[in-house]
């Protein structure tokens, strides 16, 4: 039609002429009325990722004879140069000695136990997959076995796991997770989704009782971009598709979907909706459950589906709300159609430096009020401020050098701050020049005005990237016998200094009282911003060696920990979910009403338990390992 | 703790002064580490609501002999003073003979069904119910019988309703609430919630074959404030508040919500979250799923809710998420926790003239894309932008001048601007004096590069302050034969010029179509924003003496210009939600399964179907007159 081609060009022909350029002449010219655009699919990734640990497979901590720490690979910023101070630094920090010579070699792979055969179940499957579409693996089926809790990288390393999915299957597309979900129920198998494995809730983990065979369905083989719609600003993306990945297709497009959890290398966009995840920018783009318009969900009662994508509506309860925060319990999300934003004008980092995190933390809050907040902001507290300057490669100048520059500039530019109190906000600006120029105004005014201290922007922009290489630590710290872990918390505002202290308290006095060597390790900072409060990201660890039971000391502390958090007034979690790992402490946070309807809820979607993997309590207490199950 | 109250002084020490000095001494003062206030009770409104009509009691829309309108009482900008053009205006669009003389007496009160008995019901609930708490009053169960859809106006004007409830209790608190519905259902009722009542939806008309007695619930004596917390910006407030009622209150301790529907004088807190509702600032403080927080829930099935508030979580589906668009169908909201923002330091407001509606629509996408959304920005068509013309009043020159000046300006100062061509915008800034700032320098050269023309504040102001005022012409235009109602949409920015133009050809087309007289009277305009598109709000009507059936002949109108917007991609409803007036189109904009689902969840939640409404399809199709029962 005339007047619509006419508002098109008035509406998106910047937007329309930038992707049809990009894409030259094997792209698809939109017609009349049509602004959806079908991107070519993309070649495979040949990024090989671990089966052992963290993340990419040549991407690892090695400690070198001298003491020193290289991260192998040229992925990250501190990858392959030398970080002379990291051991050290631990080393004093649990006062104990970590070191070179001092290995706790893992013994991967484990014991793997044998997969359940139904050959039945096998000829229906191959009826509509291909041969490399369905393995039964030994290694293969161990991955989609668990996530990225200390305790399960634990487990593949130095103990093993108790039970395994059975088969692995691979589908490429909606329909072939539509008949596989058919012949699962019709067979009488079990189904367990697996996105990134990177959850940290135990949530990929089968109950012992499980007695079906169990298919873990790898959706990563369904990373397309079915459509983009630049000028509505809408993309229709398949839910195995990897943050990592979609982001550069996007990116190809000119736009972003803005998501960015510290684990989007790797995490899926149907595990983001899954776990109701959050960004580290989701001051600026929102999080999961405000970038997810629609989406295409296959359950044992048929497709939950929505032929048109409008930008808000009111017509009922929409069955789209069932799904953020399901963990695998109600089906399979197969496609989500998201918002997207034009990648920003400008990108720009920056750090404050402040006397203490108290005061951090009422810069936060007045940000917060002033309408310029910016896409990130994070306030780390003193520990976490050294834990980056021991990461500070040798090109650089010696750590002891640069350390005691920051404590000169310190102590000669601004009376009263103590480098071993003092706390760093790091930020990321992104938006249109004039946007960002509003925040970076208003946010050096207010630091400003909280005694804070312009750090520059290389010191924020090292912050945010650090977050994807630190990944890695954990699994060094397990091979020098430190185990270590992350968990996270939000809380209104007024409460979360005193939390942050309770917490550090408690796991102090736990550390102690269960007679754990050395000093306990403890660094939080706080990472989002909201109206009425603010998330709190921890690190907690301990040095093992000797210890009868690490895995189960550490849990015993992250237990109390999250007493403590709940008694302060904390949440159960911000973004990592519930799955099993939390399970307990619903009721605390639930009516029982409440925790009754999710379990009715849960009958009328899936009355046969086909998405058997019993997160959030949905099928009541479940045990993991023989011992569990002995209490 | 000596800390914590360290770090309160910090956070909040502004918050809590300044709340505590409004308070005076009659205010707790919060000790150390408790940040809420409770608010004394307020002395109960004097404001008396019309029965029959829209509005305020002593409020509606009179013509007078000289042909002139007048808005009676003195609480609108354009109350109590002439309006010479308004009716001749109208007569002018509709081409039909609207004046003084030409007058549709309404007869109020209709015949009213009379109330189904039971004394064992009755006799339990004075156990708890005082005598003022219960009525059978018809008049009062008349008025819980129906919302503000035309239809349903001109039923209690100029026909009647088949069923209301027999009962109308008026519930003091959430334990009373709680009792209720264990004694309706040990007795075998039916239970309505009943907010603000101004729905236009249906949703409070009862099924013609409900044989149960049906008690309706008036919820507005449930209005305290229950706690503010200053420093963490929350209030917990009771369900049956209105708008205009907990805005008044939250401004005394310096803050707001931010919600305002076009409603939100007689609309309630659980209304909104009942029917997902939208507020005209949306674009500042969101909508009404970003706004609360929390809430808590009578069902059969037990109470739905939570102990403790975080700003944001991932605890598995929470069971709030059911709440949203449930429209009466699964229980009763009792109280909120909701968003507070402070007040604004600076409102401001703005309008702009562009040549035309589509190039107010490409501005709107624009700004969209800037980062700097005002609060509310709002694109009214040329028809609508003459409406506000029609309605200045005689004090401010006569109408026709004003239209002519209007008209020389725009030819002199800008060629090409064509009056009957024309849009405007209107414009609300909130915020902080720097924030307005920037918004209103981003907005002016967007629209700059437009072609629009900067209008004055005056007229932002004026038009939308005259979103109240208005909403009383529809019972003035009944008295004069013309029935006239509103509908809206929300649709992807690229459909929705089209959109616009397809409604307003198809309602034409129909007019005509059904033989009804004179002219078919269409206006829109654009009203809220959204990154992947706008939502539209229309107003239908025409000229009905001698109509056989003016309801009927408005309902085929109406559904023939739903049918055309679903076809032109856009949504069921933006916020005005489905109720039994737009069930009919459900299987169009849902799977079979999610439609399945949503009915499972009732069932688990009802499981006797206690909350009988029946609104969104949720309990198959519906009668509502025997007319519709003989189909």
């Amino acid at each position: 039609m005339a007047k619509q081609s006419g508002l098109l060009r008035r509406l998106g022909n910047v937007a329309l002429n930038e992707v049809s350029e990009r894409f030259g002449s094997t792209s698809p010219t939109p017609s009349s009325g049509d602004t959806r655009f079908t991107p070519p699919t993309p070649a495979a990734s040949k990024d090989e990722e671990s089966l052992e640990g963290w993340g990419f497979a040549d991407t690892r901590f090695v400690v070198k004879p001298d003491g020193s720490t290289v991260l192998t690979g040229t992925r990250y910023n501190i990858s392959n140069v030398a970080l002379p101070d990291l051991m050290q630094w631990f080393a004093g920090k649990l006062a104990s000695p970590l070191g070179y010579d001092n290995r706790n070699e893992p013994h991967y792979p484990p014991e793997i136990p044998a997969a359940k055969k139904n050959d039945k179940l096998v000829a229906a499957l191959r009826e509509f997959l291909k041969e490399e579409q369905l393995t039964d693996d030994p290694k293969q089926r161990l991955r989609r076995g668990h996530g990225h809790t200390g305790g399960e990288i634990w487990a593949i390393r130095y103990g093993k796991l108790d039970r395994v999915p059975d088969l692995v299957v691979f589908p490429r597309g909606h329909d072939e997770v539509v008949r596989l979900v058919e012949v699962a129920t019709q067979h009488g198998a079990c189904v367990i989704p697996f996105g990134g494995g990177t959850n940290v809730t135990e949530a990929l983990r089968i109950p012992l009782s499980e007695e079906r065979l169990v298919i873990a369905v790898d959706m990563r083989q369904m990373n397309r971009i079915l459509w983009v719609d630049p000028v509505n600003r809408m993309a229709c993306i398949e839910a195995g598709a990897t943050g990592r990945h979609l982001m550069e297709e996007l990116a190809k497009f000119g736009f972003t979907m803005g998501h960015e959890p510290d684990s989007l290398e790797f995490s899926t966009l149907g595990g983001w909706i899954a776990t109701n995840a959050s960004g580290m920018k989701k001051n600026r783009y929102g999080n999961i459950e405000d970038l997810v318009l629609d989406m295409q969900v296959v359950t044992p009662q048929g497709i939950v589906e929505r032929p048109r994508q409008a930008p808000r509506e009111s017509v009922g309860v929409n069955p789209r709300q069932y799904m953020f925060g399901s963990e695998g319990n109600f089906g399979i999300v197969t496609t989500a159609v998201v918002k997207l934003f034009p990648l920003p004008e400008v990108q720009r980092y920056g750090s404050v430096i402040f006397p203490d995190l108290e005061t951090g933390l009422s810069f936060l809050y007045a940000l917060q009020q002033s309408g310029a907040v910016p896409a990130s902001v994070r306030v780390m507290d003193n520990t976490q401020f050294h834990f980056g300057q021991a990461l500070k490669p040798a090109k650089h100048g010696l750590a002891a050098k640069v350390k005691s520059e920051v404590e000169k500039a310190v102590v000669t530019k601004l009376k009263g701050f103590d480098p071993y109190k003092l706390a760093v906000a790091t930020l990321v600006f992104e938006g249109s020049r004039e946007e960002v120029a509003f925040q970076e105004k208003t946010v050096y005014r207010i630091a400003s005005e909280h005694g804070g201290m312009k750090g520059g922007g290389a010191n924020g922009e090292r912050g945010y990237q650090l977050t994807f290489g630190i990944a890695y630590i954990r699994d060094l710290t397990f091979e020098h016998w430190a185990i270590a872990e992350s968990f996270e918390t939000s809380v209104p505002w007024s409460r979360a200094m005193d939390l942050y202290e309770r917490v550090q308290r408690r796991v102090e006095k736990e550390h102690a009282a269960l007679g754990l060597p050395g000093k306990v390790f403890f660094t939080g900072r706080f990472t989002q911003v909201y109206q009425t409060g603010v998330a709190i990201y921890f690190y907690l660890g301990f040095y093992a060696r000797g210890v009868s039971d690490p895995v189960g000391a550490y849990a015993a502390l992250e237990h109390a920990a999250r007493e403590e958090i709940l008694a302060a007034g904390g949440s159960l979690s911000h973004h990592h979910g519930v799955g099993k790992i939390r399970r307990d402490f619903l009721p605390e946070v639930y009516s029982e009403a409440a925790l009754a309807l999710n379990r009715k809820v849960k009958a009328a979607i899936d009355p046969d338990n086909v998405f058997g993997a019993s997160n959030c309590g949905i099928n009541g207490p479940v045990a993991l390992t023989p011992d569990e199950e002995a209490h």
